[in-house]
């Protein structure tokens, strides 16, 4: 039993004014994800089935169930009759930690939101682990989504998928992930990053979607200092930027951006004239 | 106390090549909202704060924690140092019933997932409660989502919120809701649709999104027989409106659409020619 692919074709009728014809339209699969620690389920996501061993490292440490990749002593993605099961077992604390963790937790639930019980948890502290750097030219910046392009073949065949890049100064995107969630595709590409041995202080996020509370919480996380998105920021989102040093750039498209929070990291080239 | 403003406005610095200057820019708000039930939180959404009693009702329906908007005897929207909370008392059945449903609920959390423990539960029986009809003219499909801009006062000012509307054949968009959630806007439609006394049966949902699992679930419990869609469908959500009679027309846009299942809902208007 394998895994089924990220994008299948599927047949359609295709209409215009006055034509219909038959097509097929290749579209992105979207399959239940556990993860389950130590036989116990945590979450279920729906997500594309591909680069899972990276989602469930990523979503392991922007979730701070562990700290480090190596915390994760045993990792298998394994089909099941109802979707994808990826199994971790943890370090002896971080198994402690966590089942101490589920106590806690009952009955609600929420999206973005993992494991939230009640407002009162909503705000949970996020840490300041925001590097000093990097700095971004501003012409990085407006070319980044673009450069992120070439990483994205599911969206090329599907056109409905996020990706989230990794952008170095002078170097472009090194690294990217996609997946139907942004969410999903940003902790795809923190746990490939961390299975790598690539830290996030030097670089940026490059996401191909709005930027939501979640998206800065897994930035903060994951210890980067720059966010670039093609879309826009949440109120939200940039007040938590704020507080978590996190530099935001958005609207990044046709050839512009703006920047929103910590403008340190992206100097402008020429005098405000504004 | 009163609830925040869905759209607020934010500095920015906006760059081109060569230039710099300071802007205001519009953006949308979020706030975690807590779905309250006898004083038990059930979920916790992040949601654009407005039309929330609209979302309240859609989500207890769209959950099946109600078959009818009678069965939430009171529901106040109230400020929260930490968010938005709707609180509902529920009928004496419908609040034992969810009782019940709690306790068996604990831990796991998901993301278009809401109250999933484990994988077994993923794939709950949808009710196939679409309707033989609505029968609409391609042209007015075609035209659809364009129908929905003149809907979407939000989206005007802050570029990045979803819209879902209800269309019926021959009137066009007759009611729509908007939010920063493609779920939430779905559940204040339905939510709205209830309190107004509109049945989803007799025309179309017509969201700016795409059509993941989650949005054909929502239109199967609110017994819709047609979901139109700005973007892309999954092929697990395809395979989901197949089965629950559902017909989905996606890429509704720059004047075309393709339609995926339940084909006879928008009949051709000329003989198929592929």
């Amino acid at each position: 039993m394998s895994l089924p692919p990220p994008v299948i074709a599927v047949p359609a009728g295709h209409h215009r004014p006055g034509s219909h014809v038959a097509v097929t339209r290749e579209l992105a699969e979207e399959v239940p994800v556990a993860l389950v620690y130590g036989g116990s389920t945590q979450a279920v996501m729906m997500a594309s089935p591909c680069d899972l061993e990276d989602f469930a490292v990523g979503f392991s440490l922007t979730e701070g169930i562990v700290a480090r990749p190596e915390q994760i002593r045993r990792l298998e993605v394994l089909p099941h009759p109802s979707g994808i099961e990826a199994q971790m077992w943890l370090e002896e604390d971080r198994a402690e930690a966590l089942a101490a963790r589920r106590r806690f937790m009952a009955g609600p639930v929420g999206c973005g939101l993992c494991g939230i019980d009640s407002l009162d948890e909503v705000l949970r502290a996020l840490p300041n682990r925001a590097p000093a750097g990097p700095v971004l030219e501003a012409g990085q910046v407006i070319h980044a989504t673009e450069a992120l392009r070439v990483w994205q073949p599911l969206h090329d065949r599907s056109r409905a998928v996020h990706a989230a890049g990794f952008l170095l100064p002078g170097r472009g995107v090194v690294l990217a992930r996609e997946d139907v969630g942004r969410h999903n595709a940003l902790d795809k590409l923190i746990g490939a990053m961390a299975r790598q041995g690539i830290a996030a202080s030097g670089g940026a996020f490059v996401l191909t979607s709005r930027v939501s509370m979640d998206m800065v919480q897994k930035c903060a996380m994951a210890g980067a200092g720059i966010l670039i998105a093609v879309s826009a920021p949440t109120a939200h989102a940039l007040r938590l930027a704020d507080s978590a040093g996190i530099t935001v750039a958005a609207f990044a498209r046709q050839g512009s951006f703006d920047v929103f929070t910590h403008s340190h990291r992206i100097p402008s080239e020429v005098p405000d004239v504004a």
